[in-house]
C-alpha cells in the first residue's frame, strides 16, 4: 500500500525484501534481497535510496543506529524506533512523561525472582495481570491474558530465554480507539479523526469511523497521538492504540508506521496515512487529514480453511462499495490476509457489507466480546 | 495507475514494455520487454496472462487478432478495437447505426483526387472541414485544423504516405463532453457521471466534474455510451469524447482503455475507471460508479521548460487537498507527464487549486478558448 502510495506522486521504490514472494516486491520499481537484520544488506538499501523507512517493527535497532551515524536519513529515526520495538521502554518513557498507562512492571531479573514478582503484583492489582514479551510481538502473539499459571509460565519462558516481560493490569474499558499522526522532520503534524477498533484474541477485526468516538474523544486521541510524536521523536505516521475508560484514554500500544487502524484512510480521508507517511519521511508538505463525511467500516480479511478462490473475488467485489485490498500474501488460516473497506452513510450498514465482503474471501464471522482486554 | 488498482485487489499484472524506463515498468509485478508490433512479444505477453488488455491504441491488430484466435482472451477484442484504432472505420460503422456524428468524408483514393474531394467537401458545407489521420493520431497530433491550404497539404502528405485520412466538419459546440463506461464480456456495464473537459490545441487541458453538465445531459451522455459499448462490443473502459451542441450530443473520438477524461474518478466516484477496467476484463462484477458528492477538477501536468525539481514536488504537495498522480514518464515541454485532482464543494475553488498546484510542476496556465474545435 506504501508502494501504490509512492508510485502515484512520482516518489520511486526500493525494497527491501527477504523473499521473492513478499507482497512489497510486486509493486516496488527496485527489489534488493537480503534480511533487515544483515547490516550489508541494510548499506545496500540506503546507496539506493534517500531516505530508509519501515513498515514493521521486527528491526536491528543497532544496524539502523550505524546507519544514521553515517548520516544515513533513517524516518523514524533508531531513537524513537526504539519505543515502538520495546515495550519495556515504551511503558517506562511514556509514564515518566505523565502519560497514562496502565499500571505495570518490567521484568529483566532473574527468571524466579521475576515469577514471584508477578504473583506478588497480582496480588497488589487483586487482579491477574496480562504478560507482554517486550520485544517481537505481534497481533496477539506475544501476549499472555489467561489465568494467572498460564501469564506465570509465559512469564517463565520469556525470561528464560532472555526476554524482558512486561507485566501490567487488565484495563477495563469502554471501548478500544486508535489515534493517528504524520509528523514531518521540523515537527509539523497532522492528525486523522480518533477511530474505534474492535479487538479480539489481541487481533484487530474491524474498525469503525466515527464508531463509538465523539467529537471530543476524537480530539483528545489526536492531541494525545501528537504529544506522543513529538515526546519520541516521531518521524512518519504514528499510530496509538487506547483504552476508553471512565478515567480517560490510556496508551496501549503504539506503532510508528502506516498502522491497521489507518488503512480506513485510503478511501475515507482526503490523505492516507500511506501517502502521508512518505510525505512525511521525504520532509514534503503534509496533505490534508478531513474525513469521512459519513461512516466508514474496513474489516480485515483473516484466512479461513481454503485459500482465495476466484469466485471468492467475484462475491466480494459483488458487495456493493466493496474495496478490496489484498495484500498478496501467503494463505494461512488466522493470518491477516487484505482488508475490505465501505465508505457510506449508515454505520450499520457499512459494517454490513464490509463484514459480508470479508466473509466471502473466508474471513470468520464477527463474535461479540465483552469489554475487557 | 492500472497496475497501482490491480495491486489494490490482488490481480497480478505482467507489462509489456519496450523500454526499460516505460513508467509501468515501476510498479508491475512482471515486465517483459518487446513491442507490441512483434508478434512473438505479444505471444510471450499471452502466456504470461490468463487477460490480455491494452492501455493504448498504437497496436497491432493483426497480432492481436491472431492471438484471440488462438483462444486468448483479448480484452477489448480486436473486432472493437479497430474502431478506436482507425477513425475511418468508426465513423462509418457509427454513422450506418445512426449515432450522431459530424458530417464527414473518408478519403482512400488517389493523392490528388482526395484533395479534390477534400476542396469540393469544404466548398458543401460552406466552411473548412478539419482533417485527421485514420490512425495513429494522439493529443492533436494527426489533427490539421488550419485554414484550407494547411488541411490540403496534411491531406495530401497522409495520402501519399498511405493513410486514410477522414475530412469533417468542424463542429461548433457549446462544450465538450466525455461520458464513460465500464462493460464486462456478457453486456453488464456501468457508467460514470458525464463530465466536461477544456481541450486546447486538441489536447484534454481540464477535466470538471459536473462542470456545465446537467442532469439529463450526464444521463443522455452515459447512455450513448453504454449504447456505443453494446455497438462495439466493448469489453473493458469505453470513453466517449462528445460535442454538446444545440442539436444535441455527437460523437467526436471513442477510446477502449481507461482515459484522461475518466482520472477523476480515482478520487471521485466509488470505483475508479482503473479498477472497473480490470474488474470489467477479468469478468468480475464491476464496482460503483457513484460520484461525486460536491465539485472535481482535474488538471494535466504538462511539461514546461525545466523538469521537476524537488521543490515543484513540495509546491504541489502544499497546495491543500491537491492529488498528485505523476506518470514517471521523461519529461518533454508539453507532453502530459502527470494530472492533479482536487475534490470539493466549489467549482471554482477546486479548479483554482487544481490549475495552482498543476502551474507548481510548470504546467502552463489555463488559455480561453472559444466555443469552435
Amino acid at each position: 500500500m506504501l508502494s501504490e502510495a509512492a508510485s502515484a506522486i512520482g516518489i520511486e521504490v526500493c525494497v527491501l525484501a527477504e523473499r521473492r514472494d513478499d507482497a512489497a516486491t510486486s509493486v516496488a520499481g527496485e527489489v534488493l534481497y537480503g534480511s533487515g537484520f544483515d547490516a550489508a544488506a541494510l548499506s545496500a538499501l540506503a546507496r539506493s535510496c534517500d531516505v530508509v523507512t519501515l513498515d514493521h517493527e521486527l528491526v536491528d535497532l543497532d544496524a539502523l543506529a550505524e546507519l544514521a551515524a553515517a548520516g544515513v536519513a533513517v524516518r523514524p529515526g533508531p531513537a524513537a524506533l526504539l519505543y515502538a520495538v520495546d515495550k519495556a521502554e515504551q511503558r517506562r518513557h511514556l509514564a515518566a512523561a505523565g502519560i497514562a498507562v496502565p499500571e505495570f512492571i518490567v521484568l529483566e531479573g532473574e527468571v524466579d525472582a521475576d515469577v514471584a514478582l508477578v504473583v506478588s503484583f497480582a496480588a497488589e492489582l487483586g487482579a491477574v495481570p496480562v504478560a507482554k514479551a517486550a520485544r517481537g510481538g505481534y497481533d496477539g502473539r506475544g501476549v499472555e491474558a489467561g489465568d494467572l499459571s498460564a501469564v506465570l509460565a509465559a512469564t517463565r519462558a520469556w525470561r528464560a530465554a532472555g526476554t524482558r516481560v512486561v507485566a501490567e493490569r487488565r484495563v477495563g474499558f469502554r471501548r478500544e480507539l486508535a489515534a493517528l499522526v504524520a509528523r514531518r522532520p521540523g515537527g509539523e503534524s497532522v492528525a486523522w479523526r480518533t477511530v474505534e477498533t474492535t479487538q479480539v484474541d489481541g487481533m484487530c477485526r474491524e474498525v469503525a469511523v466515527p464508531g463509538g468516538v465523539d467529537d471530543a474523544t476524537s480530539l483528545a486521541g489526536a492531541q494525545l497521538a501528537v504529544r506522543l510524536a513529538e515526546l519520541l521523536g516521531v518521524v512518519g505516521v504514528l499510530a496509538v492504540e487506547l483504552f476508553d475508560t471512565d478515567d480517560g484514554l490510556l496508551v496501549n500500544e503504539v506503532a510508528m508506521r502506516p498502522h491497521n487502524s489507518g488503512h480506513w484512510t485510503i478511501e475515507g480521508a482526503v490523505t492516507s496515512q500511506f501517502e502521508n507517511h512518505l510525505r512525511a519521511v521525504c520532509d514534503l508538505p503534509l496533505g490534508a487529514t478531513d474525513g469521512p463525511a459519513g461512516a466508514v467500516a474496513t474489516v480485515n480479511v483473516l484466512g479461513g480453511g481454503d485459500p482465495l478462490a476466484r469466485d471468492a473475488l467475484a462475491s466480494v467485489l459483488g458487495v456493493e462499495g466493496a474495496h478490496l485490498h489484498w495484500y498478496g500474501k501467503a494463505h494461512r488460516p488466522g493470518r491477516k490476509l487484505g482488508h475490505v473497506t465501505v465508505v457510506g452513510v449508515e454505520p450499520a450498514e457499512v459494517a454490513e457489507r464490509a463484514w459480508r465482503a470479508a466473509a466471502a474471501l473466508g474471513t470468520p464471522r464477527r463474535r461479540d466480546e465483552g469489554g475487557a482486554q
